[in-house]
């Protein structure tokens, strides 16, 4: 089966081959497009693309794109997409001036989502992430990563990454799994016991999961009220026994040296960074990891805004991606999560969606199937609405421009 | 024709006899609705509505609402929804760092639609306009203003105003217009004659406009950069006379006395009041003006957030609206603005929710027909998608939990 798509009015983020490493700094503004393009699909992967002087004469299918914009699928290398409920209840609790810490010091927040997950079975849990999945692949989003730590005990954060599997197998999203059993310290282990809550990720958790191939990156949230840098390091060798690196939670409330301590344990990529000081600058410019931004979290929370403008100034490679969650990010539209990386962050929209699609696929180690229109690459892609202009797209952030998705190959 | 809307989850906003006056203060936070009920509509009116247990037995045609939520639609009292053309490059200047002052200064901003909508036909600008409208309509607007403004000639003012009177024949939206002329001053005024800018709106636009009935409101941008407050009062003394109200834009970036003035002069309502001084405070605590707060456009600018608290907690009349406009708030989405409405101004979901419906009809002297699920009122409704509570409406911020629109009385 092929499929030819012709006039389109540009084709975005195209590559004659393929970087072998992410964009930084000033490359995430340099977008390469063809205007008045085509593209063509064979075999689920992309066969073709280049002016329509040179288009194919035929295929077996052919959509004609005048007036729209074909990218690749958004890349969303952070989110928490499985979880048992809705949280709008502590939401307003905080409108009403609780705050996030306070929220959590009351056993709200991660550990009441870990409390309704727990009761919750399998089944359910994986009938609503598929819906979750559903509207953010038809929002554009064609790869994706999905953490656990909802669970927080053995069976619970097995049964989060089994549901997530089942995910894998059933959706045409490609999905990586995310092992964040270090997301809260569940209240049992809160007074004088944090350590057996460690161990028990260490010695049951990692062994069963790694035994059953559930997961492919580790996570931990460092932070005052979570993880400290040293007990996320102890999680982080354990994991590393196992083959997994980290893309961990660091610099979301407070410095602490968690990323240095990340990328000296390798990590693929370090995640949140709304508060980030000089000395993590001269770690990120110097090291192979990604800066993942995740704008929805600090809008939802009104709280500090990632100094994304200071990190592309000084050479690091930075990915955008939703956070999808429901305690502080409750949308998974990427096309929105472009907006507020313009409007709140201040990046270009060229740079918005370099970040969120090729840099995601880096921060995900899948660039060399996914993230940018190249020849042998999987063919994800978006065909939006007409549009006036690409920087369209984010502007009209109140507009769903996204008309068809094409994942691995197939009309989403 | 009748419709019945039955098992409906939550019956929002509804009322026994219908308020005379907007709601106030703490009033904004007491939301009546009722569990578990059902609605009739009848001649495009609400027939009737209550607890199941009295629900009709039948009707011409019925609904079943089990899981959802039925609301007043939308009465969205502040938007430039005629426009020639959107604005994203000057968007993209502004985050490339040059200020909304400077780009207004250069000849951009309101000039620069005000230069595109001159040029483009009456039968363009309609069709344009009549799409943004029908989006709205489907997000669940069905009571709206829409002001000139972006004409700036008596010529291109009166074609704006004729696009409206087009808009309010064709549509099922109820729509408000408002005459802007007041909106900047053109260039060829801006020597040393800006005094002549005003006599032309007063000596030629006003008569015009109200000879053809146009207008139903007034309105002046009071600000540093477009008119003072002596200049905005010596428009609303010539409106006056032709029996046009005002509604107008102040205290967006500075405090001038644009409140006092406004309110001393009959003003409907007060638009903007992202800063607000005590002096305004006391104003607007003794008037029966309104004060419509437009979170969308501090959003996109990144700017003050009205305090809709501080109004809030000295007993002001408050009102929510888009501002749907090319230059600062290129979205006319009421779902989104309620959400924006909760996470910046820290409204909660129930005030936010009454400000854009019935004091959004207050903020058009409609309230006798629209803003509330009342007999006798024009059966202007949303129905949602299954959710779990009213807050989840706001905090999904990006999804889309409109299903089903009503406007009088019939499907949208």
């Amino acid at each position: 089966m092929s499929l030819l798509i012709t006039n389109i009015k540009q084709l975005i983020l195209t590559e004659e081959s393929p970087r072998q490493k992410p964009l930084r700094g000033a490359e995430l503004s340099q977008l390469s497009f063809i205007e008045n393009a085509f593209l063509l699909i064979e075999n689920k992967r992309i066969a073709d693309f280049g002016p329509m002087e040179r288009c194919p004469e035929r295929a077996d299918k052919t959509w004609d794109a005048t007036g729209r914009f074909v990218l690749p699928s958004w890349c969303d290398s952070h989110t928490h997409l499985v979880f048992a409920k809705s949280r709008e209840e502590e939401w307003v609790n905080r409108i009403k001036g609780m705050s996030y810490e306070e929220i959590a010091n009351r056993g709200g927040g991660i550990l009441n989502s870990a409390n309704r997950l727990q009761e919750t079975p399998e089944e359910m849990l994986f009938e609503q992430a598929s819906k979750r999945l559903n509207e953010v692949a038809r929002s554009g989003t064609g790869l994706i990563e999905i953490k656990s730590g909802y669970g927080l005990s053995v069976e619970s954060e097995l049964k989060m990454l089994r549901v997530v599997r089942r995910l894998k197998e059933s959706s045409n999203v490609e999905i990586k799994a995310t092992f964040l059993g270090a997301h809260s310290v569940p209240m049992a282990y809160r007074n004088g016991n944090r350590q057996g809550y460690i161990d028990l990720i260490i010695k049951e958790m990692l062994p069963k999961i790694a035994a059953e191939g559930l997961a492919d990156y580790v996570d931990v949230f460092c932070e005052k009220l979570a993880f400290s840098v040293a007990e996320m390091e102890e999680i982080l060798i354990a994991a590393s026994n196992y083959g997994l690196r980290p893309k961990v939670h660091v610099n979301q409330f407070n410095c602490l040296g968690g990323i240095e301590a990340a990328v000296r344990h390798g990590a693929v990529s370090v995640d949140h960074l709304e508060v980030v000081d000089e000395a993590d600058i001269e770690v990120l410019k110097a090291s192979e990891t990604i800066a993942t931004l995740l704008p929805s979290a600090p809008f939802f929370l009104q709280d500090h805004i990632p100094p994304a403008r200071k990190l592309l100034d000084n050479n690091v490679a930075v990915a955008v991606a939703s956070d999808f969650n429901p305690g502080t990010s409750p949308s998974g539209k990427m096309p929105f999560v472009i907006s507020l990386a313009c409007i709140m962050m201040r990046m270009q929209p060229e740079e918005a969606i370099q970040a969120a699609t090729l840099n995601g696929a880096f921060a995900l180690e899948c660039a060399e199937d996914y993230g940018s229109i190249a020849r042998g690459k999987i063919a994800n892609l978006i065909m939006t609405k007409p549009m006036p202009s690409l920087a369209y797209l984010p502007y009209a952030f109140g507009s769903d421009l996204v008309d068809k998705v094409v994942l691995k190959g197939g009309l989403f």
